[in-house]
């Protein structure tokens, strides 16, 4: 097993079940069982809207042991997570299950719940800040489930997560559920999360702080979707919708990785008429797409699509012509809100269309490009975006591996070191990307290629672009460190599980013992998931 | 039971099944299961284009006895059944199943497939023209499955009809499946009826005849639910698109019903702001529009949205401020399609959103008033819109049930007689929607009220509309025809199970002995279906 994560897990996990393991990226395809879905069909002349919370909780008989969800358009300005589970605590229940597309600094609040009693089971893609040192340090009862986007809408759609209620921040909705992201105080543009919680969960709760009369239009969720509309004051923050970094670096490093993977891509070969593209919001994939502009420009090439995702960055090659059409699951930015409200071919994606691996084909296989960051990369190129060197929980993957499956051409952005330790090293912390699925490491000190794509490295070479085996960036990184990286000693007790998009466990993440270790969550790092 | 079927059915009816007999229009709401779905997953880097039909047909691995699904947005000129229906032939299947949205007079190609053994089951929410004269003479195997818009959806997503293969024609597709109705020279607009249909099915077919680079923009049908593409040379003849009558009646007698119709819905109380409505193509409910268009205008009244199958003389209403959204399941002619290509207001529905009573809320149930058309209405003002007085199969329910049901107020318009028979009769030939969802009976000579909706009477003779007993109605309607109505023979053969929405048996149709009876398709009368 080429990808083999660094140690061993059992057969079956406390908590999680039978254990499938990852054997391969493109493994696991062919025929599919989707579940069916139960719901509770509605009465001619019922409203809809419901006075409070905890009149909707009531009314879904929300129970103890239940899975509630929860989309992450909001980022760290989300208000919705909080209110329910507020009210979920007052209400008296234990044992929750919360199940989030992605968990922010501002979700902090679960700590306390998980003390509590009140939570004892999470899911996300991605788990930022305090609460992801509390799992980290091992608070939760039950391991986290750390699914992919695409691996994330595949769990609900195959059962394997069954969800309960799903809450569904909405900034604008009207009596009868018909959801936008489009208007209202918390615009936040596409809503490409909720989609797959929507259709799964046995009972769907709009939460807006825009009712509005029937219907609302535009119409990004149906009616025939939502159960109960509750009104709040506020859903979240709109300031904080775009959170994280979403400005080009200017660190001349990172300028220089950036530069070399736009080279990269244009000595690709894929760089032509057609060509698509995605990448994230972080600082050198904002450079990288700077430099790719010019030379699309400079190449006259029209691509079809970019997606994932939108930055405004992303929004000006696409008003610029470099792009017909832009696929967005998910603005970073209000300039990526707007584009989605004025242009047509600025189109939203569910969560499933976007990455899942087991519909008919999902937008990543007709990916040519992606940029990616990494926490850590090693020499089978597998890649680390789920924990710090140190073991601590910093993300998680997102549409790392599943962007990283589909594109015909992979590309892990990473410098040689970061702080005092090595990014590029023998075996990554947790295997969040297996290696088969990346083609090349762009450094400051030259791109490393996977040897599965020995066509790239003859390009590169053709473009005078330096090629450097993936174990000399190694060392280079481990010396400039002051020789290898000390581990924290490891704990047994496994506090997550990091599914592979297909739903096998391709890693876990066990405790940290060091306590010390941990630092605040504002420093450590956050490697663009693209 | 108030609205029993002018006869019994047996609890077992082969070809069909167990029968679940009508027991009320709101009965058998609540918790609902949505069976599983089974698909292939796509393997990245596979292309979805097929070179021809017969590919696709090989790649689903169609089987003798399977279902294959169609759309009818093309209407009378849908050239995609008849494609692939003989493609299917060509193979050497046998005992296959057509489920379609509708049929229509150019699908008179079924009759020879029938013949031959191919097919020897359809179900379809309508049947126009000579396939519907076959079967009511009995040449189809087994009994047609005839279900409302909002039914089929239900009957899908329950799993009580399978489909093995839906192909989708598909105005505008590209290389891996995204669907729009927008462009191409087959342009239809919004593609609501085969939402359902790509969702459930086995396996999903576009053809199209405007196969265009990935991705086309704006999608309606997403990648993720289809497998495979083929491009032919037409998927039909767009002139033909929008088929019957789409012109205001200029008959004077019809002129006088839909003006006190309008005067109805104006005396309803319904008239105020946010008001929503319904209608269908024919030339009363037209003409009733214009004078409820006056009405709004005089009265100053904004309305909410206007749903349906949607016309020009909709479009008008609502560029004029009448409403603020219209909610269409399928463009009943150009202008409509225009209109949704333009407005971002006019926003497609699928036919679950549209009408289906088993899911968590469907548009019909927002609706204040539609207004209907009827072959037949009986004493119980059960309405008729499947046979003919002779008992032959002129149409089918369409959305008429699923509106009745939904809207607060619901009008039927009719003459009294029609040709040489009455129009309110004892009892209905065929019950197509049940009397207890009927609000009023629109006639030349005054307004039959539903004992049901007293308030509504009073508020009519209020208004000094004329209030009419409806046994009056029928007294009179017989008189000019010269008594009673002289009914054809019938065999005990089923032909045809009229399902109501919810799944329950509401009538059967039974095999027409008098071959003589048939007239041509023409010139058979096609009542207003909404």
């Amino acid at each position: 097993m080429p990808n083999a994560p660094r140690r061993g897990f059992p057969d079956c996990i406390e908590g999680y079940g039978k254990v499938k393991p990852f054997t391969g990226a493109w493994d696991n395809l062919g025929a599919i069982e989707q579940v069916g879905v139960r719901l509770h069909s509605a009465r001619p002349g019922v409203t809809k809207v419901l006075p409070s919370l905890r009149a909707a909780i009531d009314a879904c008989e929300l129970r103890d042991g239940a899975t509630v969800s929860f989309h992450h358009h909001l980022r760290n300005g989300d208000g919705v997570l909080n209110l329910v589970l507020a009210e979920i605590a007052k209400a008296g229940l234990k044992d929750i299950t919360v199940s989030a597309s992605a968990l922010f600094p501002v979700h902090a609040t679960l700590i306390e719940h998980i003390r509590n009693g009140v939570v004892t089971g999470l899911a996300a893609s991605t788990i930022y800040g305090p609460l992801a040192e509390s799992v980290s340090k091992g608070e939760l009862e039950r391991p986290v489930l750390m699914y992919t986007h695409g691996g994330r809408a595949r769990c609900i759609e195959s059962g394997s997560l069954h969800i309960d209620v799903a809450f569904v921040a909405a900034p604008t909705a009207d009596t009868y559920g018909n959801i936008n992201g489009i208007n209202g105080r918390a615009a936040c543009g596409p809503l490409g999360y909720p989609v797959s919680d929507v259709h799964g969960a046995d009972r769907v709760v709009a939460v807006t702080d825009n009712l509005v009369p029937y219907p609302a239009t535009p119409i990004e969720i149906s009616q025939d979707w939502v159960d109960y509309v509750v009104a709040v004051d506020s859903i979240g923050d709109p300031a904080q919708i775009v959170s994280g970094t979403t400005r080009v670096t200017t660190n001349p490093v990172g300028l220089r990785i950036a530069e070399t993977a736009a080279r990269v891509i244009e000595a690709s070969g894929l760089l032509a008429d057609g060509f698509s593209f995605q990448t994230g919001a972080g600082g050198v994939s904002l450079a990288a797409a700077a430099y790719l502009k010019e030379i699309m420009i400079k190449n006259r090439v029209q691509g079809s699509f970019a997606a994932g995702g939108i930055t405004g960055g992303i929004v000006d090659m696409f008003d610029a012509g470099l792009f017909r059409a832009l696929l967005d699951v998910q603005a970073f930015d209000l300039e990526a809100v707007d584009s989605f409200r004025r242009s047509e071919a600025h189109q939203t994606m569910s969560a499933s269309m976007y990455a899942n691996p087991h519909n008919r084909g999902c937008v990543v296989n007709q990916l040519d490009t992606v940029i990616l960051g990494a926490a850590e990369v090693d020499l089978d190129f597998n890649v680390n975006v789920t924990t710090g060197t140190d073991g601590m929980i910093l993300g998680g993957s997102g549409g790392h591996a599943d962007t990283a499956a589909g594109a015909k051409l992979t590309l892990i952005t990473t410098q040689l070191t970061a702080g005092n330790h090595a990014k590029v090293v023998d075996r990554v912390t947790t295997v969040t990307t297996p290696g088969e699925t990346v083609d090349a490491v762009v450094t400051e000190l030259g791109v490393a290629v996977n040897p599965r794509r020995p066509d790239l490295a003859d390009r590169l070479i053709t473009q005078q672009i330096p090629v450097v085996p993936i174990d000399e960036l190694r060392s280079t990184a481990e010396r400039q460190v002051g020789g290898r990286r000390a581990r924290d000693p490891e704990g047994d007790r496994i506090v997550a599980i990091v599914e592979y998009r297909d739903g096998t466990v391709i890693d876990v993440v066990r405790a940290v013992q060091r306590t010390a270790a941990a630092k605040p969550w504002e420093h450590r790092e956050s490697p663009d998931r693209g």
